[in-house]
């Protein structure tokens, strides 16, 4: 924290921001300017909430410093994490060279639906399977999923084509299912601060799918994770989806620079959901495209045979072909980078 | 839903649209422009998603046209609601005339500290006490409330000030304890879209104070009040606590003008929470004022009597001497709408 | 500026950052805490753009301490701006106690139209008018504004009504007639950061009224005054119109927090437009009201007499009838504050 | 336009507003609903403002139905619009198969800085030179380009390594100067809605380089484009530069999905530059490879020899080094979308 002085704060305001700094357990540092005096503090662990100098007399701003995160962070761990999910066809890895692709519907319908999808899932060469029994929707009156049932389906899909699963929780309850299931768990953008879920799913012992909040902050999404790791799992995996901002051509706008950015603070994994990052069927190749050329660890894509009879997100789920067109331009950009699809 | 076509459709790419929509058990209108057709939408009412129809060929755009919800709606219940809130020293009405003040602390952190600020609260005038005994944090090394014994000294604090309570319930298991304890529920703004709480406290018998998402549409939000009044409590209360954007000089930007959009469009009352929605103490008082200027149905504000030695928030709690001047500023704002403290 | 080296930085990455500062002409002042070093700067007075030490090794961050505005700044001037325009009926104060009111069209139509509006401005006790000659459109086939004739019946309406005229210079060519005929030139949105044109309007004799940028920060919106300032105009009025957010059910969010933020860090004076800031006609008024309640130092309304008639704008303008009702509750509410209505 | 009634509205509200859109000229086709009416209007071209609908008596919601633009529209024109760049060194064409390098520094410094990097920028094999001689800079106190003796260096530059040059005109008396030294002339983001520059430079004979506003909506940023076009200059290249959001780990956030909503709306080519979209030199790299894999038709690069030496921008400038890493990935990626670097 750095509190930084009024250009006409007296001597004494100064000093008694240093004591009261100082009563606090910390150390002052003040640093005298040409215009002003800033006061630097170190000794603070986190446990000191700074933000009420701002209030003292002299003082005209308070300036955090530090990150609050910890095993999130690559300061603490350098080499890149990286997420083993076991599935009936051997092992899948997340994160270092390989690039994942997920794919399936956005929820599970019916079991012909999902053997359907799953076929092609399969024979387009990804190896992990997405599809949501339970699913947040913003209406009460909208699909919700079709809840266990939903998951026995995903258990089928697993065994009859070898793919991994990645489900959603929604909550305590559905967490409890989905564990039993999923081989990942997703944690959706709603829940991203869902402080109670993060806790509970940090005591899972399979990998764990966070999606980055609709409207939060990189340091957001890393204390998010930083919730889960600090319960004792230290399997997640990020993911980009979209942020809300003012432009309304797409459902969200693709926050694709967020990729370097977390790679360069953070040793976790990340994915990109470019079907909800744009929520239009033809900007999901050129965006999945882009996020694996900016440094993506992997893509989780909805596809739908028949997205336009679809119970949910038809409007931007691909087709098998455009899937099978999809991983054919990843894989060869993934080359570009020396990477390559697993 | 309105299908706008291409300049360049042909006429049977606008007879296949149309026999589409009707083969979904809905009425195609089609309106011929002089640059291009339109097609307009009946019978639909919210089971069928037609964004998919966006893919087909021809077609520009898909615009909705419904509204989604329903219970909140206005034209549902043309006169406003009114929240009745019962406290030891008699109810309290939240909408209608009365403009309703909760006052306290952001969390309780002692029964001293708690005591100390509901002596100040009530002697202010207000007649309902907030205070967080579980308490979402964006880290999980801060403070995290006192939990049920929190909820006991909210309860001592209600029997001997004659205060109603209004607390924070964080998922499905501090619900359970909230609700007994509580006079009126709060759903946090990082909860808005935790569709299982709001279920859950759906079925719950008390009133429900919703905050608005950081960065929920009005139609995202007043559709979270809609799951709530979906099963059976129809007593909720709207909370606009700031949304987040590009503006930087406060923790999040107050939305007032969302005021009289709720007004327009539902009959559920609207709080507002100037100490959220701005993150400095000194905007409190002007922000509050304009709030209730707005037409706002009361407010809530976070005061303590030592805030710069709170454990969480300090930096935008006023102080009671403050509570009283901002007290006395709205009541006579208030006068000017024909309306008063309650 | 403080730079914030990462937790492993070696003391050799520290002192080449040290001395590569102190290379610049500045000074150096390393604080050593118990995770990292941090280093304060001082000695820069703006010249040396130290953004680039982010690049060094060992480097975490580099944080702006030193806010870059001089002549708008509160630190240079305590006391409030009063800027002063002179009307053919007596000067008329603009910041200080008195608050203003500028009333009128969005665009000047015809002589007819302007004088209908300027009678109802005046009979409502407004003693300034507004009125576009030269108009900024999204669209180059919307109606742009009537040019030089629209300042000739401008310049009628003053000396018919005695009312002070405010109108927009759209580029250089537009403020040599603008500022011939009006006693406020209005700089719009749109040219919040039209570098040109504020260096251009600092050298006229007459007030300027600007308008923050749709995606100006606060700290963007002083350095556009502080171009004009620098220039030598001093009668600067800030104007807030609202932002650009995520938030659709208004054209823009009225961001009301950023009076107080102003009143805090400039002695100029701030008005608010609640049309365009809230694009809606039923919004105007309780949005009026608030921004008052916030301590604003006047509006800035559109007014039309035939509004569905209206060239542009038509939706967000308020009738003459609702004007007078507007005065009203602003005269009410401005003597909660012990202010009153010039 | 579609009005959209309210629930209630009666037979006679819904005649009342047919009547006044007929009377404006316009064709009402009143479409009844289960739960309420709307009305398509048809026979507007574009000078007829309906918002003012809004304000009837029984009227819930306007909706814009038709885009606005004309020229830019992929509708009027089908194949992709290419842009010749006539340079010492041959034409290069911008839009088509190629993908078009623009790379230099911010602003031009110097002779010797300019041909430091002038000279690397050939080497990596880029064809077209930027360098600013006229800066929009946030703050007057910052240095703000060379001007005319800056025009002059790029012409030695030009001659010199037979390099095509792209700078940026500021106001129409820059845009003199500007036309005549440049190939392609450079409109800012903060000048994408300074119409009176918007069109003169649809005056001159030169292509323009229109750059995407800090806020600008999709059909904002081609409606910008029109004004050029609808004065007669139809060499138009749009580029992104990045959006202002919330989101704080980066100067702007880069809207890569802009590039294919901008291909199916219009026949522009579009390209992007990743140094002001991300504002850190480490990000530059990951987001040109994501733009070319996107689709975008080019990049505009800042590359500075000495970048902790430069005047401005020195923190988001990448060396000549990471240019022709750069360059090779790019190229690698092109391939991969059967596209070459020209």
């Amino acid at each position: 924290m750095l509190v930084v002085m009024q250009a006409h704060a007296t001597e004494e305001q100064i000093r008694s921001v240093c004591e009261r700094i100082e009563s606090l357990g910390l150390k002052a540092h003040p640093i005298p300017g040409s215009l002003r005096t800033a006061i630097g503090i170190t000794g603070n662990r986190g446990a000191v909430d700074l933000g009420v100098l701002e209030s003292m007399v002299g003082v005209a701003e308070c300036i955090p410093v530090s990150k609050p995160y910890k095993l999130v962070s690559r300061e603490v761990k350098e080499e890149d994490t990286v997420v083993r999910v076991p599935t009936p066809s051997g092992e899948v890895s997340i994160g270092g060279e390989a690039i994942a692709m997920i794919a399936g519907p956005c929820a599970v319908e019916s079991r012909e639906q999902a053997f359907a999808i799953a076929e092609r899932v399969k024979r387009a060469g990804a190896r992990l399977f997405r599809g949501g029994a339970y699913k947040p929707r913003t209406s009460p009156y909208s699909f919700q999923g079709l809840g266990e049932p939903g998951l026995q389906i995903l258990a089928e899909v697993r065994e009859r084509f070898g793919l991994g699963i990645v489900t959603e929780a929604m909550d305590n309850e559905s967490l409890d299912l989905v564990e039993k299931y999923a081989d990942v768990i997703q944690i959706g953008a709603r829940n991203m601060q869902n402080f109670s879920l993060l806790k509970r799913v940090g005591h899972c012992r399979k990998p764990v799918l966070l999606k980055r909040g609709m409207s939060a902050t990189l340091d957001e999404f890393l204390m998010a994770a930083e919730y889960i790791m600090a319960e004792g799992n230290y399997n997640v995996i990020l993911c980009e989806r979209g942020v809300r901002t003012f432009s309304d051509f797409t459902r969200n706008t693709l926050d694709i620079a967020i990729i370097p950015a977390v790679k360069r603070r953070s040793h976790l994994p990340i994915l990109v959901d470019p079907s909800h990052g744009t929520g239009r069927r033809h900007k999901v190749l050129p965006l999945s495209r882009a996020a694996v050329a900016a440094g993506a660890d992997g893509l989780i894509v909805e596809v739908h045979h028949e997205p336009d009879r679809a119970l949910s997100d038809g409007m931007q789920s691909i087709i098998p072909d455009e899937l099978e067109q999809l991983m054919k331009e990843v894989r060869a950009i993934a080359a570009v980078l020396q990477r390559s699809l697993n």
